[in-house]
């Protein structure tokens, strides 16, 4: 997936229109592995990052918590009308990470953040992903 | 909470009109801790319970994977325009948990499911809950 990540142009092959309905959203009251109460926190440290390697192109949001204390610095990648998915494990330096998936959201056809392609963080870090109410099945 | 929960007359304080936007979404093939293949899976069991509990009173779907397999029988509580909620560490057994859990969310008036009157396993067995998109904050 990489290689089709660059266009001839460098422009993202994910139209802009796709890439509005993307959201990272960072738990910006994250502490580091040291559990340190210093500020910036590291999840605010992590939602900079973020916003710095979105450039624009992607919503970065922050929220107090996500609830995922036990796998420290987390954030959340939303798209309208797909599964949420919440990640764990992070560095405050995953901003990069968190834009290769939020464009292969951007680019799914499915709900569904593809497994390929993913950076590392993204597969290890998953903590947990919530299907859209149009996509579960009632029990009969 | 637990005293709120029963009326003179037995029936929930909560209308049904508000808990029919609390949907109790249950991972059918979560395994139970030995991580057998056998069917029907812990987590097929627990959806089957779950519904038991409802007594039809809250809708209960399934879902093949809540993505969090490290934290073994899982389940999410959704509700339109609220947060979403991720457990695990669940039993075959926590479907009358689960309902409890839907009916403190239909109550709420935040958005959120409160903290105080949860049983012990969504106290405990929190994965993760992720803001619906008009909570979040951007970043400045």
């Amino acid at each position: 997936m990489k290689a089709d990540d660059i266009s001839p142009q460098g422009a993202s092959p994910v139209a802009s229109a796709d890439l509005s309905a993307v959201t990272i959203v960072v738990c910006a009251s994250c502490r580091d592995e040291t559990g340190s109460d210093a500020h910036p926190r590291a999840g605010a440290m992590l939602a900079a990052d973020a916003k710095a390697a979105a450039a624009g192109d992607v919503r970065v949001a922050t929220v107090e918590c996500l609830g995922n204390c036990k796998r420290r610095l987390s954030a959340a990648l939303l798209r309208d009308g797909c599964w949420s998915y919440v990640f764990g494990d992070l560095t405050p330096a995953s901003g990069a990470d968190l834009l290769v998936g939020a464009k292969l959201f951007a680019a799914s056809t499915d709900g569904l953040i593809p497994w390929r392609g993913r950076p590392d963080s993204l597969k290890r870090g998953l903590v947990a992903r919530i299907p859209p109410p149009d996509m579960l099945k009632d029990i009969a």
